[in-house]
Parts: C-alpha cells; structure tokens; sequence
C-alpha cells in the first residue's frame, strides 16, 4: 500500500538556549530555572495570532528538522531496554513532528510570543499555535507506562 | 523570505464513526458515551509499538485532509467575534495538523489500536504517536482565553 504525502510549511520559529541535540534538556521542564524562548510567526501568519492573549498555556507543534535518520526502536540510555519509538518522545520519529506544552507569557512583539518549558534546538521551524485546553488536554490521572520509573518529576515552575 | 516545505507520510489511518466534517463531534469529549475509535497503524511501523501496552493515554497527531482552504481568522458560530485560528482548535489551519490526546485501551489486533475521544473524520491520515506524559503535558490550572466561558466541562468518562 503506497500512502500519500503530505506539505507542511513552517509558519515561523522556535528560538531557545540550546544549538544542537546534545546541548537539548531531557524536557522542557528540566532545566531550572527554565529559560525563556520565542516562537517568532511568519508576517503572512500573524493575523492567526488574534485572540490569544488571555490563554496561560499553548500547544505548540514543529518540525524537527535536525532529525535525518529515524528509527522505530532506540535503547534508552536511562532504561537499558529496547522500546518503540511511539511509546516515547524521542525525536527520532518516522515524521519529526515535535509538540510541546509551553507556559505563554505574552507577545515581545505582534510575531513574537515569549514562552517557556520548550526543549528543541535553535532555530526549529514552527507548524502549529494551538491553545492549550484543560478540557481536552489535561489527563492528571494518566499512567506512564514503561516510562513512569524514569518521569521528571520536577515540576519546574521556577523562572529565570 | 521563502521558508522549507517538509514532506509528512502518514503512518497509519485513523477511524470514527463520522463520515465528513459536519458529522463530527465540537471535540472527541462532547459525545456521550465517547465512542470507540481505532487507529490502524501500517506494517511497516507496527516496530515502533513496542512497550507502548501500560500507557493510559495517547496523544495522536494526525493530518485533517479533508481541509482544503485555511483560513487565519473565524467567527465562531457560538462566540460571533472575529477569532484568530491559532487561538482555537478550529480544523482550518496553514498546516492541517489536528491533535487528540486520547484514552488509549488496548490493541485489537499488533497494528491496531483501540483509543476514544477522537473527533476527527473517518479515515483521517495518522502522522505520530506519543505517549501522554502528565509531567510534561498536563497543566491543570491553565487559563482558556476567551474559550473559558464556551468550555464543555463534560469530563466524559463513560463508555460505549
């Protein structure tokens, strides 16, 4: 079966601390106090940035493009044991598609959004703004699978 | 400035009850009982399900194919103020990028999983699976901007 593609085009970019995958954090969250970055919009974008102001949280999806060999199966350096990339964050996915759950704190300028908690490198292309709904999005009660020995707890609400 | 454009591959296929957009549900939550839904995963990625089994919930990403014209800003019938669609969840975005975090509730088969609270069209394209981690994905204190007054507190648990 041949499955058809499909076209993204980024709509602006991430901008964070880190320059290449091994200076990333392990989450968003990890680092404390967790620095600020921004996701700069396109101009052709920015009209889809109305409205957002009230909302605390953002869900933020992009593409990660530094990402060339995927795999479906990685060993964990944590772990020790072979787990399929679906059960994971990894970003080595068959798409490099990467989403975060950012704490949003305003506009440094009308495509500027200052946010933190992301974890990818400089420069990733941005896809997707989506606001963050308690309603849909947030599961306390979820369990973490194989990953629920190894979870951060570090609920990093720290600022720099 | 001319951005990259980047090619997705679906990895799978999702599959709902509903047969086109006016069918389906505000979101995957509304519907009560939140019927079963499957997400059919292509051999060539059943691999990267490994250890995915004690994870309580999904977060699926998948392309809303059935969008053909993006719009940057919407009246919401239920609002009826000019929206920017990066401050909704609304279908009609420059990437045609949809997101569910869903309950997921087993396989029904190596490349078949069955999950609920879907709300996207039969036979939508999947991107990626990842698991939900409420260390990094669950904000329960976040703010709705201006959905907060048109939220659906219906925290549907129950079943079909």
């Amino acid at each position: 079966m041949t499955s058809p593609l499909f076209t993204v085009r980024p709509i602006g970019t991430l901008h964070t601390p880190w320059r290449n995958i091994a200076d990333c954090p392990r989450n968003g969250r990890q680092p404390d106090p967790a620095p600020l970055c921004t996701a700069h919009v396109l101009t052709e974008f920015v009209g889809g940035l109305r409205s957002l102001d009230s909302f605390s949280h953002l869900l933020l999806i992009y593409w990660m493009d530094q990402v060339t060999v995927p795999e479906l199966t990685f060993i964990p350096p944590f772990d020790g044991q072979t787990r399929g990339v679906f059960s994971a964050r990894n970003p080595r996915r068959p798409n490099p598609i990467g989403l975060s759950v950012v704490a949003f704190e305003g506009f440094a300028a009308p495509d500027c959004l200052n946010v933190r908690f992301l974890d990818c490198v400089d420069g990733t292309p941005l896809l997707d703004i989506k606001p963050y709904l308690t309603t849909t999005d947030c599961e306390p009660a979820a369990s973490m699978g194989w990953l629920e020995p190894h979870a951060t707890r570090n609920r990093n609400t720290s600022r720099s």
